[in-house]
């Protein structure tokens, strides 16, 4: 279940190759990421099923659980950015979302996501579980680090702090648990010990780590 | 410096995304694969130089040492096959070897190769130091497993075992230091108490591990 064609959405894939059967649901402009990268084939269609999932529309798994891709304020992979284009943060197919649920229980899976809108509030407001892009904390952290020259905006990103932040937006949408992930090694959230931490802490947030698991 | 733009060579990149400053040493056809998928557009061109190399062409780098690549029997990446086309094994750009000299001692690194040529073995004979090819024990040993339905030919690869194979090619070659690498998961060799170990070290081989160093 891909929510982009950025890099770190889909380079995984090539090492799953190429044998193993295994299902990418995306939605159209994803899977034509795929299609117009050659290497990808690596990925053997005679095993690799490619469905297409369009938004807003439950798809039903073997796994009991059904999965809903919607669209996130994001941008196209900075990859395929068109350089002359202005910077814009648009809405796609390009960035997406997943809800998951058993029928009892739901969760929410947004890895990248530019600002929350009314409509993305409304979708979590009281949510049980929802994971969130926390890749940076400011906006310019990356710059100022001398790692990047572009502010997470740029990026397709919003920030953990700031009042247009993630902490800020979540702060009167009641949702019981909410957990931080897709951490850029920028950010300072990552440390055990920092301020930073202590303040998303004292929020109600959680910061991911690997191997975590949570039981709804 | 890339041998070939199947995945294994290539996908690397994009884990060095995307402002790190690096040189991509390739031939035109490897350098093709990489133009063809717009993804490996990650590495940013402003940051990234992509040098082309031809073929027997010492080329100097900053690091005192002169590369070359010379063409190895090979064949072009899995997903790029034409399915209708028949599996000739190919010699051309797409599988190279490497000679890397510092002007007094000289290794050679072949991790693809699908038949020891005359040239080939000419060019390594009373080599220093050769690492090579060491996917698979034997032709059919992946279909044996029922993890691949290709023999090692059909991939490029020669086997390590066998009239025809690694060992065998190399015995009359004085090679003083003789490294197997590229080692498929399926390879017994890769296990320290089997007898294939025993039969590869007491015809002078060693199997690489993570973080071998040799000094010449």
């Amino acid at each position: 279940m891909l929510t982009g064609g950025e890099v770190d959405n889909v380079a995984g894939l090539l090492t799953l190759r190429e044998r193993q059967a295994l299902t990418i649901y995306a939605t159209a402009a994803v899977h034509a990421v795929l299609d117009s990268n050659p290497i990808f084939e690596a990925l053997d269609r005679q095993v690799v099923t490619r469905h297409l999932v369009a938004l807003e529309t439950p798809v039903r798994t073997d796994l009991q659980l059904t999965f809903t891709l919607f669209a996130v304020p994001g941008k196209v992979p900075l990859y395929l950015e068109d350089p002359a284009a202005a910077p814009a943060v648009e809405t796609g197919e390009m960035a997406v979302g997943i809800s998951v649920t058993d029928g009892r229980h739901t969760l929410h899976y947004i890895p990248g996501c530019a600002a929350m809108t009314p409509a993305l509030a409304n979708r979590l407001r009281n949510a049980e579980l929802v994971y969130f892009d926390g890749t940076l904390w400011s906006d310019e952290e990356m710059i100022r680090a001398g790692i990047g020259q572009k502010s997470g905006l740029r990026m397709g990103h919003m920030s953990v702090s700031g009042p247009e932040g993630t902490v800020a937006a979540f702060r009167e949408l009641g949702v019981r648990r909410k957990v931080l992930i897709h951490l850029n090694n920028s950010n300072p959230v990552l440390l055990d010990d920092s301020a930073e931490r202590a303040a998303v802490t004292a929020a109600g947030w959680e910061v991911a780590y690997d191997g975590m698991e949570i039981e709804l």
